[in-house]
């Protein structure tokens, strides 16, 4: 569980952790964000993630509430690295098995050219200060971010509480986020 | 039309309907969901329209007004599974033939492997409980969610009203979809 | 820099500029748009940047405050068109050879067909009288949309101010995203 019951100080220089960025504007002290953030990461694409991870250390770091609800392909994100195959039947097995779950195992979308390209964008991300997936996913847990699994998702992929990062939030289904989302958290689907 | 005059009551047991995800929290009788959900389904992705149908028969439920935008590739989901070639000159023609349209013939976007993906995942679906698209969309429809079709699509694609599943909303411009979402929805682009 | 001082008025007849779409339902005088839209443009798809393009010309075209963040591959969709190699080292210039920048040089995700699919898209816009991103993109900056590109994303890509199309905003980070999205913004991420 990585529920806060204190809001995060702004005084974290997130900025030395997600690089070039400019500062965000100050915030004018007795000002409260009014809105949540809820992200619906649905991807398991490395850039996916990445954008994913960015926002919610960036939003989490500014003093507002932030969730990730992790679904389909997007839960294998947040599988411990060090697990090789899950699930329990062959079916299930044989997907991790094609689709290596675990925030460094990522693949892109696109010019992944049989992992050069995510070495090139890794390179790339070193060369100008940008923190990668795993470090960020470090950054979001000690800010508080909770990310929560989708129940159905565990469900069908075979996956267990034990195959999951560590401090994840209890499973919960869609009812949760649409609650979340009509209430006060501002989503967006990635 | 699937526009509704009165809303769903709490009490359907959509829990049957959508397997095993937790039963969202109570509400206090009396307190009304100020927001409407509105889904942009963008994709003809099988993964993708599943999400948004557990999403909408979900929020639907819960007594929540729901709409689905349908557009590009994801405008080819809710054309009638029977129909095999649709449009009216060539071109239109080979993107249908290519890509066939209806509900039960979506693709995953990875893994696909002729269809031994899709059959995995509906494998998967039953054993766990979880609603196919074809059950989900169903359901949708008996709870008032309304499809509207985007009409800019329905002109380059060469659908005509007697293509689209039955029951759906005569269709709109993308300033009716700016309309809502400045208004009262909570917009997904899915 | 596009940012505009005054409201464009609600009379501009973009129905002429968008083809076929519905018109709008009409405003009643002094009711204000209460919120502002921002769609986080991610992708470089063909059909994915038209999207963002045709919300973005209508909501401005409606007196909504309108903003396009422009990260990752999105980012690609607004070098200029006659920019071929960008970065400063080989692995960027190796991206920008493999992924050609620019507005009138977008992929379709699938269908491409070595760009047989884009012409046959091209051929259907025109026919049914839907802008091409390329004059979406022009109604856009004459309506004062603003365009922002993404730090982070500058640094990584490699690409200069000289690369982007003209009428940029200055770049911004993470943080400023957040801030909108929190505030006033009703996001897309497309």
């Amino acid at each position: 569980m990585t529920a806060i019951t204190e809001a995060p100080t702004r005084s974290i220089d997130y900025s030395a952790l997600l690089g070039h960025q400019p500062a965000p504007e100050p915030v004018t002290e007795g000002e409260v964000p009014t809105k949540d953030l809820l992200i619906i990461n649905y991807s398991g694409d490395l850039e996916k993630v990445w954008a994913t991870l960015i926002l919610t250390s960036t939003s989490a770091a500014m003093g507002v509430k932030t969730r990730v609800f992790c679904t389909f392909w997007g839960l294998q994100n947040f599988v411990k690295d060090e697990k090789r195959i899950t699930g329990e039947n062959w079916m299930q097995k044989m997907m991790s098995l094609m689709q290596r779950p675990g925030i460094s195992h990522r693949k892109l979308s696109k010019m992944n050219f049989l992992g050069m390209g995510p070495w090139m964008m890794g390179s790339l991300a070193r060369k100008y200060n940008v923190a990668s997936p795993r470090e960020l996913l470090d950054v979001c847990h000690e800010m508080g971010v909770e990310f929560i699994p989708c129940q159905m998702t565990m469900d069908m992929f075979g996956l267990k509480p034990g195959d999951m990062m560590d401090g994840m939030a209890p499973p919960v289904g869609a009812a949760t986020v649409i609650g979340l989302m009509t209430e006060n958290s501002v989503p967006l689907f990635i």
